[in-house]
């Protein structure tokens, strides 16, 4: 009988795994929050994932367990892996991706490169970490943020305030001055082995992903190397099982810090898709079925992906579809099924090619037709 | 509204449209046979595809209907065309594909290159064509063949005498001396665009096809060129909407004759959906929604596409898939969720690259786990 992999969420990376499951023969089974999600198709249950009975009903009828985000209570999780269900990653390496302050924590105790950073539990200690840091910092929720929310730059303690009585502790992080922004992708199995992807260049437009260069353009063999080896021993340290995406900061003086970590199929991966031998939902198909890993080669010298974001309310991406379709042949549009609002991740573009400005400029011709 | 493209025909070429269609936003409802077929996950009705009320009921919810195989009577086509329904390709094109007889005349009127053939109607006639071509011919069935069947060689017409019980009229051509079979794949929109595929090289053993090598090598521009030209004439004569892959003989005197045609993602075109920028079951989807068609560019020097074939009873195909995997991360392995039956089609591998022995070598060996 073929492997029943159960996704809890039914957002657009639940969406994308749909293709490479049944190319594979494994039975995706997904847990919506709601009807009419992006990854309908596969929807078996809908429910919140936040109570343990529904999620249980839906761990009965599947093999492993894995996520379309990290919202999933800890509480819940350790509950389903007491009752005998595989779930992947686990509760213990998904504590550091749902919670910031104790990625950090742990990211230093395995020395890891990372910005100064600091648990500040009032305003006088935020204070504090500002007079040290050039009197400017970014402070962090340590729970509930994502693209960009949940993230402020201050530069007077007073600004994050309010955030104080949410939390016992928010997570401060120097400003750091970097050159770019990087993200490095490694698949861990539950037995251990990893597979590494070329480190990319993501581009950020207002908190938010806009682009992705695979792979990062003009990256020395030691930085391929370093970020590398960063995601390697995130992933082991940490105990991943499944994709892992470690954002980077590349520094102006050419070091590589840890920004975020993710334990899912990533944004900044969607590019691998059509340009990797192995696409960032299969191999986390792959990695959570415990199957062995696929090649993570670039198929291509260069790809380039770009977000499509809603556009006015009252255009579909249905109707833009033709003219983008027309204009670029050669580019494979990806579309998320949700309903367009502005500045909403509705779906993306994939290009890959031999030169690097030709893909750039064909990815964003063609994104830009549903702008 | 996302296009409703509705399939009739469970089997594994609708199963492969599920991917693209995810991927392009369109909603596929497949039309299946049974329950628990290839295409289940698509499934939105069950019934049978030759009872026109049946079929009526599941193109009411569609905008457009193709087609996984060619059975579909011309009766049950045409009353939908006639209710204003949207049928990719016609009942007009479709015919060609469903009687060989009809094809072989229209074929001949187009001028297209074809082998010696007649329509024979008794053993006497056989026996005639028979005496004129060396002593030996192929007799074909008009209607019903498939992978080998309603296929015979015969050397004395009393062989055929059965056959002539069933149909008015026997196909017989002459016995071909051949180097090699070719295939050549296009699309074409209902509008009249058509993009074509490289013509690609099929091995046939026991009259299954079981390796695919794209593009097909030491073809010449020219042979490259009447290959592309035979598969337009072809396209734009018979009305042909969708893909329509042209199956050719190359013969020791180096012409090109048609052997057979399909309306429909092909067996020959399956390494597209790893080796080529738009896979053949995408590029059917965009043909019969009438959207623009994609690049039909291969995505790498060589890809190369071996069937998988059903092994002793006592074996899954899911058993056999950690070793293939294991030894082969950069091989694409496509399964069917279908029972495994000696000699059924249960799966496929595509690999791509560089050197043409070793992808060659690469894709027999992954192949070879399931045998």
């Amino acid at each position: 009988m073929a492997v029943r992999v159960g996704v809890i969420g039914g957002g657009q990376l639940a969406r994308m795994m749909i293709a490479p499951a049944v190319e594979l023969g494994l039975d995706l089974r997904v847990l919506a929050e709601g009807e009419g999600m992006s990854a309908q198709l596969a929807a078996t249950r809908v429910g919140d994932y936040r109570d343990l009975e529904t999620v249980r009903a839906f761990a009965k009828d599947v093999d492993v367990i894995t996520f379309d985000h990290e919202h999933v209570p800890q509480e819940v999780l350790r509950a389903l892996v007491a009752d005998g269900v595989e779930v992947h990653p686990g509760p213990d390496a998904l504590q550091y991706a749902q919670d910031k302050l104790v990625m950090r924590t742990k990211l230093a105790e395995l020395g890891v490169p990372q910005p100064d950073w600091a648990a500040v539990h009032d305003t006088a200690e935020l204070q504090a970490f500002l007079d040290d840091h050039g009197g400017r910092a970014v402070v962090k929720t340590p729970r509930g943020g994502y693209d960009g929310k949940g993230v402020m730059v201050v530069a007077d303690a007073a600004d994050a305030a309010a955030w104080f009585g949410d939390f016992d502790a928010l997570l401060v992080e120097e400003l750091v001055s970097f050159s770019r922004e990087l993200a490095q992708q490694v698949a861990r199995r539950p037995r251990g082995e990893v597979v590494a992807y070329p480190v990319v260049e993501t581009v950020q437009r207002d908190g938010v992903c806009a682009e992705v260069i695979a792979p990062a353009p003009e990256a020395s063999d030691r930085l391929v190397r370093v970020a590398e080896e960063i995601g390697r021993q995130i992933a082991d340290g940490l105990g991943v099982t499944g994709m892992l995406a470690v954002e980077l900061f590349e520094t102006t003086d050419e070091r590589l810090l840890v920004n975020e970590l993710a334990m899912r199929p990533h944004n900044s991966g969607h590019w691998s898709q059509d340009g990797a031998v192995t696409g960032q939902f299969e191999q986390h198909l792959r990695a959570v079925a415990d199957l062995p890993l696929g090649d993570a080669a670039p198929r291509a010298a260069w790809s380039v992906m770009v977000n499509i974001l809603g556009g006015p309310a009252d255009s579909t991406i249905d109707e833009r579809f033709p003219a983008a379709m027309a204009a670029h042949p050669d580019a494979k549009i990806h579309t998320y099924g949700k309903a367009s609002r502005p500045g909403r991740k509705v779906g993306h573009v994939n290009v890959a090619g031999d030169d690097l400005d030709d893909v750039v400029y064909d990815a964003r011709a063609a994104a830009a037709y549903f702008a």
